[in-house]
């Protein structure tokens, strides 16, 4: 049976058969619900709000998540609610993807331009016989190239049509020893590349100018795998689960960039045509469901994936849309979950040259990779830091969008800085980073992450914030704003994420026989590392005390060292050089690991 | 209107378009009956018997060359004869591509054998946790392979089926860094390649086992171009005067090369599965051709090609059913005519080293290339020779297949040897040489060329051989066998290919400031080279006089040359080398070309 589903406000509407998930036919209207638990009923983020009788009734876990009241107001988890008669659903923006606050950029290391493609114009003069070579001879000689130029195939049966014997300009597009193309007249000013990052919850794509290594623009979009779960492990599964998982995944992430790719050249006003060479970063994940590899090996002991290696391949082959003889570039991976972002990070740190200091680097994310260097000694582990820092499995959590409480200052009353300066509708990673820290400086949650009752509380809190401790179902909750409270299940999240990343750091040095007092530089990475408040952080013991001073935020790393190995070749290399040389600590397989884990759960 | 086409005995039937030429239909029924003039009406090779009222009258070029009673028995040129109605066509064996002698192989150097591709059986230990590698680099670990090795893309999204982290053993296809494919168990034994050879006449497909280096067998083909037009020049102006001219080519040179690669792989049991690589090489038209590049330049002064590079690509590319992963390597061609052809004739006569002599090699076909090596020196030309030799312009001519005269001997009358001992129906190049030169070394022929009348011969001349010149309507001619004659313009044909390989020798020895006493070794490649009678040629003077013993046949060199850079990394690195090197002497530019060619003409 075919029902008509309706989109509200959007008022688009379609049809789904009887027994389809709300979700999925919302999809098809072009909406993509928010789903990081992978669509199982367990996160209760997809709430749509339905009127007409056109859903089955709810199951146990709708039961379970929603109140008997939301579900007489019509509230309903859209990947549980399956369709059985005419249905409208409003989706309200806190079941949307938000628009996130993405950093494009982040600190540039002073190189020399050298990208692996540029271009040469040449004047070509008319053969004579006494010059009886090849039309491609000529023109390597005409413009003083390398005589092992090859052209690529794909250029062949262009040539008689570019190289017609007369006097001529015409734009030779190099990449090392391949002819890429000929452009007629001289077209050398327009040369562009595209620094990629495939992030597992976003997609940037920033169009750089390979003359000036100057970037002139970037586009962002959610990465539409995101509705297959929030995470890589939820990505893994569904690639496992289903059997055309890892096809709609790879389609996913090819979509994506298609779509941040469109973007910003249209913006930019640059033919996709002038665009040859690309690079791309991303986690093992990411890189393995994009190449089209599944990904399951990493979901298991001793997680590793496939392949590690940097990839150049033909950009049309991942049907990006560019020059038909486009390249792609995927920097190499380091081991497991350590995948190319990683290694991009660490270009962009300065992590390929040794400079006598010793170093660490944590890029935060879903998945938290670190980075020791130590003189020659390159050493790396990641982490499932979990999602809590990207609003996921937190009560109010949610991106770091408007309307997301980003600082939270306690001061008597709570002080909270809203993204946007709006209404404040959930919390994003650095603001539950500052409550966390808040309420712990105010004694209001003890050294256990306990959530003290309001008459635990000791006399220098004051009524204000003791008001803001009210009880729910799932126990005691500390209210931020009208609608955004933090719950004591929040606090354990926070705990978890925090002793997931500080083990790993703690551990690193340890193997590099090293204390937290001999950091030298701590650098922070990603979209979350680059807002949070050291004080905070170091207060609840995510990274080690250290003088402010000696934290350093790069923003986007993994975005930064994609460009520099687009500009570079001698990045390009150091990063395979870092990828090679890097020795990987596998914190599973550290013995006393579950018992500093469970040491560093604790607010110490 | 549809009008019915029978051909027989084969009793294949069709229908075509009324107006349609009948060979055209006939093509369509998979039957290509010869034309070596390229369907211009010239050469009278593409007669045919038909039977019915179903052709158009015979228009003049049907006049000219049949005569009235022929055309009264249902003889017709069937590039001419038009489709009006239902006709049935039987089709002579001297009018079907005839199965031609084919030299496979000829000489062979003594190589070390190093293919670019190479099979190693592996065996994999399941990983352990002190091993977190990508399962690629286990597996470059595993096997000793260099770290440099990377997996080509198609062999990515397999991965993980192949490298399931089992113990196993499993084999590396490797070629050079790159990593081709995986095959499980141990296939290391069957390791084969394919040496390929484009002729602008046959088609030859060469299996090789890349272990041993031996060649387990071969097939072959008509070019099926060959119905476009006999020679290149005749090629090259079908892709000017036809706008698919180019890819009906293309097409009929891949599908040429795919029907001689299927009947080899199928004779020998090869999967096409098993095939990691070829080499191929061909004149410089074919080679445009099959990639695809108009050879337009080739038709016109300075008459360069676009490319003559060597090319390294996807064999799927190129449309050839090997491996997915398999490679195609073209090797390098010199300049103008001289093609990739050349450049393995030259590998396989070994003149990539210098041996302290001074050589000429020629590879003679409608095309002549020749190579002089002199010290450190390499000097090229090319000369149209014509068709001659392969038994095109020549009345009874016919390609050096069953039934055709290879050799004829003088002695007070004619003896002549017939390929596959049957009744001679025609003469083939090395039989054309041998006429000639016996008809001179007897007087009948004059050092003009001029075939004498019987009363102008003097008495050492039998009476046999004089009742052998018969006058016919284009002049006199002398009778080889009861239909097999030579004309008077089958000398003048004659005489042209000679003066054309003559002049070009002649100018290349100066060139090089040498006499043609000072050649050391006079290599004839070539199918008709390899046929040839020493002393004939040199009475003729097609080739200058030398001690015989300083002759030296090669057979097919351009295919013996495909074998070797196939089998041998580093003499495909050597032909790269002889490409580069070769100083070209273009003949049109040399100033006293058409004196000395004039001079030439003679028998002197």
């Amino acid at each position: 049976m075919n029902c008509q589903v309706t989109l509200l406000p959007e008022k688009r509407q379609g049809s789904a058969l009887a027994g389809t998930a709300l979700r999925e036919a919302l999809a098809r209207l072009d909406m993509e619900v928010l789903a990081p638990c992978g669509g199982e009923g367990t996160c209760g983020k997809c709430r749509v709000q339905v009127d007409g009788p056109g859903l089955e009734s709810p199951g146990p876990a709708e039961r379970a998540l929603l109140s008997a009241e939301q579900l007489r107001e019509g509230i309903r988890l859209s990947c549980q609610a399956r369709i059985c008669g005419s249905v409208q659903a409003t989706v309200p923006a806190a079941s949307r993807p938000a628009p996130m606050r993405i950093l494009p950029g982040g600190v540039d290391r002073k190189i020399r331009i050298e990208p692996a493609v540029c271009k040469q114009a040449i004047h070509l003069q008319p053969q004579t016989l006494c010059e009886p070579y090849a039309r491609l001879e000529h023109l390597r000689r005409s413009g003083n190239l390398r005589a092992d130029l090859r052209a690529v195939t794909e250029l062949l049966p262009q040539l008689p049509q570019l190289l017609d014997g007369t006097e001529a300009e015409i734009t030779a597009v190099i990449r090392e020893d391949q002819l890429l193309a000929l452009e007629p007249g001289n077209t050398s000013e327009r040369c562009f590349g595209l620094a990629l990052d495939l992030g597992t919850t976003t997609v940037v794509a920033a169009l750089i100018d390979l003359n000036t290594g100057r970037q002139l623009g970037y586009a962002s979009t959610v990465n539409q795998q995101a509705s297959e779960g929030h995470d890589v492990i939820a990505r893994i599964n569904t690639t496992i689960e289903e059997a055309d998982g890892l096809q709609k995944l790879q389609a996913a992430a090819r979509a994506s960039l298609d779509r941040a790719i469109t973007q910003v050249l249209a913006r930019e006003q640059v033919d996709p045509q002038e665009v040859y060479e690309a690079t791309l970063v991303g986690n093992t994940t990411m890189v393995h469901l994009y190449l089209g590899i599944s990904p399951a090996s990493l979901g298991h002991l001793p997680y590793v994936g496939m392949v590690a290696d940097a990839v150049d391949m033909p950009a049309s082959q991942l049907d990006l849309h560019l020059h038909p003889s486009a390249r792609i570039y995927i920097l190499p991976a380091i081991a497991g979950f350590v995948g190319a972002d990683t290694v991009a990070a660490a270009l962009a740190a300065s992590f390929d040259e040794d400079d006598g200091r010793i170093r660490i680097i944590a890029d935060i994310g879903t998945n938290c990779e670190l980075v020791l260097r130590r003189d020659e000694r390159l050493l790396v582990t990641s982490t499932p830091a979990g999602p809590a820092f990207e609003g996921a499995r937190i009560a109010c959590g949610m991106y770091a969008g408007p309307g997301a409480i980003e600082a939270v200052h306690l001061d008597g009353d709570v002080h909270c800085k809203v993204i946007g300066r709006q209404e404040p509708r959930g919390l994003c990673g650095s603001g539950l980073v500052d409550a966390g820290a808040e309420l712990l400086a105010n004694g209001i949650i003890d050294e256990t992450g306990r959530l003290l009752e309001p008459e635990e509380l000791g006399e220098q809190v004051s009524e204000a914030l003791k008001r803001r401790l009210v009880p729910r179902e799932d126990g005691l909750s500390f209210v931020l704003a009208e609608s955004v409270a933090l719950t004591q299940r929040d606090i354990r999240e926070l705990q978890l994420a925090k002793a997931s990343i500080r083990t790993a750091v703690d551990l690193l040095l340890e193997k590099a026989e090293l204390a937290a007092a001999d950091i030298d530089e701590f650098v922070l990475a990603g979209g979350f590392g680059n807002y949070i408040d050291k004080a905070n952080a170091m207060r609840l013991g995510l990274i080690p005390e250290l003088p402010p001073k000696k934290i350093r935020f790069i923003g986007n790393g993994a975005l930064v060292g994609a460009r520099l190995a687009l500009l570079s070749r001698t990045l390009r290399q150091r990063g395979v050089q870092i990828a090679q040389r890097a020795e990987h600590l596998q914190l599973a397989g550290t013995p006393d690991f579950q018992d500093r884990f469970t040491e560093a759960l604790l607010f110490t």
